[in-house]
């Protein structure tokens, strides 16, 4: 059994700090039970905010420290700005109780340029990484992919794509357990004149590196979802294109369905009847399951959860970084990319 | 009552020339049936193929001119060869009678790189157009959106991305009916500093012509589809991306919500009450209905029909041509962007 203390900024977010304590102890008790491994919690937040919800959880408070802080970052705060004032929010908190070893990962709901921003300077890139990439799996027909950057660069060069490709593949197979990852280059058409000369030139180089990656080439953005492809590797600007509207999609079509059966009588008899096929069927595209993004590339395990997530959601972002943590994702990143020179 | 003569590359795509021929037989007598205008094809063709369908069709036959043709543009042509090389094709053929005014457009489901080129090169692009978009309307949760460039040009400056805003204006007005469409510049977030340069340099020339566009400013992917947009303006690589994954994630929810419906008598039954409302609610994602996109800024009407097109899909592709010719989109471009100067 394996202690996993992380720490949670539970200022960040739309329903904080509520959605942030009620999910920490629903993740307790529901999603991280484990004999391998326990977790413990650090709680940056107001004391005044954070302690009367606290006090209402018990399995959380018994495996938590609460730590009070006197700032907080705001959504509207530039990155370059919370850098510098706001040293003392409960974000950066959390990110340097990372850096100092007191806990082995840090999860915010807050301000994503901020946490960042905050996350590079304080705790650094991992060696012959230029940029981290966020980080998550999505899904395809039958299976999850992973897909990187999702917007922490809207413009990239061929060496972070190369980077991105190596270290969604140390994440396809720590934290999918996938033994070989696919990794493809998202680009317009299968032909190797398509696309940019960044993309050509990053297919050079993952052409060179064949030995270290199962590099399958170029998937267009409709066989990404066929489940042929572990890892898919993009700039942040398409990627955060292709997340949202992946996202936001799924969600008018489960409108126009509850829509469809909500018509009549019939069609409401319709829906009972269908009702636990279509949960079984669906689960993967909820988005609340979905939640938890990792900031990819950091000397350190930091969990971007949304911004409008609610408990269910943030636990699911707590079961990102546990996952991560638990399969020690840095050190096989680190030993992929020592491998490159 | 007006008429409106049509070409058609019949040798164009994956199921040619029996889609095409089928196709346009279905159109005439399904989907461009008007008191307003007269549609008569010309089609471009080897003659052992075609004619031995085309007799079958006498709708079509009654309605159409044959023309047979030595060559044909192949998938794997290069754009720069099939200009060339392909001068006696189909596909350049059916431009030719463009240029020369014999036709008010033309219609083919073959090679997008070479259609382009070709169409580029014999018919030039409007005044004041650098390089023509694909363009087509994709459904939001209520109604339809114009989404430009969908692949046409991977990079784009500022100027292509104001023209395509131009452009996409005048396509919601005078094919979409729209009176004052809501213009936006697809971006990572709302903010005035998100993007890239390319794209913050578009947003300024874009509000300093404020009083041609109803210009929103940006837009992000999970906003698109809310419905408030009726013109989404990007880059041909996130464009390209966005309408895949569109196409592919809806086509994967069918999937599984079929195999939900097929799993038991007891759904099987479901599915029957709730078809009549399913086929309603889902009748604007089907692709079928959404194929045909236009190559916006050539100096005359050329319709991309996928390649994968059937005849009911290539037959939309022929309803998108007629909309288009009969709203004399192109001559509202030219006066949108005299606007300009």
């Amino acid at each position: 059994m394996i202690n996993i203390p992380i720490a949670l900024d539970a200022m960040g977010g739309d329903f904080a700090p509520e959605s942030i304590i009620k999910g920490a102890d629903f993740a307790l008790s529901s999603l991280i039970c484990s004999d391998n491994y326990k977790v413990h919690f650090s709680i940056y937040g107001q004391e005044d905010k954070v302690m009367p919800i606290l006090l209402k959880y018990k399995k959380l408070r018994e495996n938590s420290t609460f730590i009070h802080v006197e700032d907080v970052v705001l959504a509207s705060d530039k990155p370059s700005f919370a850098v510098r004032h706001r040293k003392q929010s409960s974000m950066a908190r959390a990110i340097d109780d990372v850096k100092k070893g007191i806990v082995s990962g840090a999860i915010s709901s807050g301000n994503t340029g901020a946490l960042m921003a905050i996350s590079r300077f304080i705790l650094g890139t991992l060696p012959n990484i230029d940029r981290p990439a966020i980080t998550t799996a999505l899904p395809s027909i039958d299976k999850d992919f992973v897909l990187l950057d999702l917007g922490a660069n809207v413009e990239c060069n061929a060496d972070s794509l190369f980077q991105f490709a190596v270290m969604g593949n140390a994440f396809a197979k720590a934290v999918l357990n996938r033994k070989n990852p696919r990794v493809a280059l998202l680009n317009v058409g299968h032909e190797e004149i398509k696309g940019t000369d960044t993309i050509r030139e990053a297919f050079s180089l993952l052409k060179k590196f064949e030995s270290g990656i199962n590099f399958c080439g170029y998937v267009e953005a409709n066989d990404v979802l066929k489940g042929d492809i572990d890892v898919v590797v993009v700039d942040g600007f398409s990627g955060n294109v292709m997340l949202k509207i992946m996202e936001s999609l799924s969600e008018n079509i489960f409108t126009l369905l509850k829509k469809s059966i909500d018509y009549s009588l019939a069609t409401r008899f319709a829906g009972l009847l269908l009702k636990f096929q279509l949960k079984k069927e669906f689960y993967r595209f909820n988005p609340k399951i979905r939640n938890g993004a990792m900031l990819l590339g950091l000397n350190g395990v930091i969990v971007k959860s949304h911004g409008n997530a609610d408990s269910i959601a943030f636990a699911h972002a707590i079961r990102v970084a546990v996952n991560a943590i638990y399969n020690n994702i840095n050190v096989k990143i680190a030993s992929e990319l020592n491998s490159v020179e």
